[in-house]
């Protein structure tokens, strides 16, 4: 039976989410996007009340939220700030394929550590000459005896370099290529493991994003998540879970950016009256609303398809591909309701411009959700 | 709690409407594009398996179908033909003011005949030069005693000339423009009623659309809906109603269409291989699944919050501004997607294409769907 | 020295053009349209005003006028009949491969029929499995002594099947792909060359598009228009030098869009003024100008580069693409502002429509131009 | 006789514009970009080579340039920095109103000082609350004797509070509107004339824009430019004047956008090959050209026509709408085929996106534009 009302609990943890992100986030985004530095206040804040990892079910200490409520959290928290959110929720991502391939011994060992404290974790997937195409990756894994020696250098990683914790993927083989990828749960302690360069980003700056580096760092095999070989699916399985959230955090960007337009507009008088009253002006709120309702929908059709058990491939891509060619588009039309105080640094919608080109790349580039989209229709109905 | 799965029942309906769609509709459709001619065999079958004036409660012999309901069936009608589809569900248009307005006794009076025979209904509001601009209308109805007289020309009217009743709009004084207005059940027997100049269209041509001429004719005034003057606002909260409908069959026309192209795409080969391994035609076959799937929630969200007892103002108009561009862009590039066939009336993707751009224009074209938006968005979240 | 100002002799080309088009194609077009018959008489005029063949040089009986004058003229015509005027200019395409590789002997033989009497001729490349895998094809020509032996059916041959003569490619050997195409001119009474079907389309419905069937048809080797194999290379060179035109009739579609659009918007009124004074309206009004004036710059960018004797193959590929696009856009939107008049078929508008998609797909789909273009990019900019 | 060849002079002073881009500008833009300094250097050198001022008449030290040369340097410039260009091309717009209205001792007192020595000039129209409604301008002008005495704020003026001359638009009585507006010139050095807060801006960062403080300025009524109540007319010619010109800076940016993807499109591997060959590449790169083509020429349309002494109100409004709108779109898709790449300040197609928002706004929002188009073509084509 259809139905779009959230439950009671699910429409109470919004409105945590989104009061926190009014009182604690919106207020100091702006200082972050000039500082480049991590909300680290936030981030402990965040932590306490509940509103990261929360994914991880009760049995390793977390909340065992569903994918539909992490898109909730993460719709808000990005309407107050993309990158403060972004810290927060790359969390999931990383350990997501603990939660996906993990044993129970493994579980037991690294997600307690995460819901007691406030630590990050990085999903150090990406390097330099890959980009989409993951299974050509350099960095290397030698197994020696009980252990596997990892080396190479991961590029564009979120927390990279501030992390407690990595999830490694690495080629035992290049030659294999998807064949040869193995995960790894890398401690960010680990010797061998260090910051490479931190990015200097246009926009999504509070968010760290850098290399790390691995230099002969070396793990227990223990630590390897799943099989050999199978590094390369749990990749893909951890990216089809986590593209609903960047789809809802593109939602809360383009909302955010509707809403200042939309206040503005109210505000602003031109020939004698309230700008709002244009039609020029309102049809482009209206197309912004329209979208963003749009976007919101097909999110919360994928978290949930996903909370059903369904892989959602197509469902999941078709979320963070729409909603973050909302984002850019609706926070493009914010900056110009705004005329030139859009442009602005005083006014809060150039950041959200500079935030949204972001969610049409990471994770994934809209092209590779493209591509991922038809590769299914093409499969499935046939 | 947020769920996107239909209930075994709706599912049900979908497949009987769709069934109907595959076996009764689609294969005639192409000769009802040609002749112009309502598929009268159609819409008794339809009638008969209950797929016509679903919302009529059961008290008068309806079914009392929801407005979700009502969007499933329409999906799929329109999936097979748009102008048949809408020859059956403009029956649900004109017959939604009698279930807003209408008395028990008026219910009744006119509901029960439609529940037990095919008969088309017609809802007369526009006028030659009135368009959008519905209270500019001339049609007058003068109060004679316990009758009032109706004289006026209404346009554009989904089986106007063929109905066997007509709700019809008229002003008692033009010059109190909304105030004026009223709704009067008519007939289409009563003198004075007779067919104006029949529309020949683009698409949507197994629709019979039609000038409806009212020469002082003359109903008892226990036909008015509601009070003097209420009958504008009466149309407009019947317009509320029925957008996601209209929403709904732009997502039949659409979905029809990317499956056309889908089909083909698979088959169809160049350079040595199925045109769909090419990434141009699989972004457009993307995008294509991408924004129907994000129409229909939408489509869906406005007929729940309806069912709901809210208006969804926005919600509908939403529905029905969304749904009709994506038919009109996903028809437009399924025409390209099948090239020179494409264009040709051997396939049935041209005909697509024309019947997509009156969901654009009608009930309201889609410049006046983003006002009423924009209204709402000023209103209600200030 | 960069002039946007046409020379005399242009400007009363152009104004005899459009004179002609106001007065002999726009008042039958309709009709046209209706019938799907082509407009002999209207031919029979363009010819004896000196509208047709216009590039064939004074020494073979012609006027030897330029692409840039070729596209003034099919700019003027499709302003008043997309169908007509593709009647008339698919004499250009026809007569290019003769005028770009023909012989002094073969010129002489060929040319001075069609300058001396209004005859058609059709450009026979594109089969029914091919599409844009021009080199797919299967029309094989097999060498016979002096002659060659033509068999095969080509489709969506403008003028096909009501042509003097054609200009046919077939290949020598399917397995030399490319390289074993040839190019041959047929006239239209050689034994075994046939009508097949004619095809029944959307809209530009007054030309004559169909298949011609070649049975053993036979042609002296004098026929060959370059050496063997040279027909593919022969073929592309063609496309090049017509895509121009092709784009100036869809400058011609779109503008007549709105100019109907803009003379209703004046006209018609809705809330106590002319639509022409929302904003809503001029936005598109407006945007309708712009990107046809840009692409009418681009076409006759494209035709000048060629008359100065460069390939100009990517500037050809973006007027086409460009223009096409355009045109589609542009009457789809005229329909909108004529609202549920323009979807009628007593109305100019919605013609227009069903005409512009054909411009996207013939002489090379709007996916290949894009191709063309990049592969261009990729080789001058390296 | 339509030519889109540039003369040899026109082609040199390209070069010489380029050469001055590549060598000086590109290399320091991103240092600029940074510090939100002036390249005081940059400009220094470009006076010196005869990149500035130069629609100023060999008369009074000028180069007497038209139009279009103006647009060929302003598009290389603009190519290297969109900032520097402007703080070169804001004198353009400074001193237009002198060169239209200006009487000859005006023009031989202020102009010649700007062609000696590299000064900057800023044109002081927008004020906080007006943006597009110009006339409701607060800044007044108060006539004493032989002299005026000006007093008010102006905002967003590009070399506003480094300029060595204003020319500011002030009302002489606020309830005239349009017709109470003049025109000064005020030197930078004049008492009461102060540097208001500088912007902090999201691009275009190497230009100074910033508020002009008036607190009882004086200058002699001979520096007023035309008739009392003649300023609004003027500012609005001055306007028409110089769109183009921001078309142009447009399509510089956009170009080198484009520049920037291919090379990177060429050079980056992905899946075994350059991703210049995938088709998706190539449809994004395709479109960049090809629009970047349509806005160039419709740039060098509109200088061409006021070279020529008309006004081209709606061809300059096309010019700089369309262009803005394109280089929008082009620099956003360079950020998305350069990827995360792309997103980084390491690379330069970030700050392109950043600059190329400022050119829908200034000089006239795109919205401003398309009302500018349409109120053209319901005058010119009734």
């Amino acid at each position: 039976m259809v139905t779009f009302q959230l439950s009671p609990e699910q429409e109470a943890l919004r409105n945590l989410a989104h009061e926190f992100s009014e009182t604690e986030i919106k207020p100091i985004a702006p200082k972050h996007d000039e500082t480049e530095e991590p909300a680290w206040e936030v981030i402990r804040k965040a932590h306490e009340l509940g509103l990261m990892n929360v994914h991880v079910p009760p049995e390793y200490g977390g909340q065992g939220l569903g994918n539909l409520e992490g898109c909730l959290i993460e719709e808000e928290l990005a309407w107050g700030c993309l990158g403060i959110s972004g810290s927060i929720s790359a969390n999931n991502l990383a350990l997501e394929p603990i939660l996906l391939a993990g044993t129970d011994e493994q579980k037991r060992k690294f997600l307690p550590w995460f819901c007691a404290e406030p630590r990050l974790a990085a999903f150090a997937l990406t390097e330099a000459t890959g980009g989409s195409d993951v299974a050509a990756m350099y960095t290397r894994a030698r197994r020696v005896g009980d252990e596997y020696v990892i080396t190479g250098t991961k590029t564009f990683i979120t927390n990279g370099g501030v992390a407690d914790l990595y999830v490694v993927f690495a080629t035992l083989d290049r030659s294999l290529a998807h064949k040869g990828i193995c995960a790894f749960i890398v401690p960010g302690d680990t010797p061998g493991v260090r910051a490479g360069k931190k990015e200097r980003k246009m926009g999504d700056r509070a968010s760290h994003v850098g290399e790390v580096i691995f230099e002969e760092a070396v793990v227990p095999a223990a630590n390897r998540l799943g099989a050999e070989g199978q590094g390369f699916k749990l990749a893909m399985q951890t990216l089809d879970r986590t593209r609903p959230g960047i789809g809802a955090a593109a939602v809360g960007v383009a909302r955010r950016a509707m809403e200042e337009a939309l206040a503005y507009a109210r505000e602003r008088h031109a020939f004698g009256r309230p700008i709002a009253e244009f039609q020029m002006i309102q049809a482009m709120l209206a197309d912004m609303a329209m979208n963003i309702d749009a976007a919101r929908l097909l999110v919360w059709r994928a978290a949930w398809l996903q909370d059903q058990g369904q892989p959602g491939t197509a469902e999941g891509a078709m979320a963070k591909c729409f909603a973050s060619d909302v984002a850019m588009r609706v926070t493009t039309d914010a900056v110009q309701i705004l005329g030139g105080n859009g442009y602005m640094r005083d006014y809060p919608v150039e950041k959200l411009m500079r935030d949204a080109k972001i969610t049409q790349i990471y994770e994934g580039t809209n092209q590779i959700q493209r591509l991922v989209i038809a590769r299914q229709l093409l499969k499935s109905r046939s």
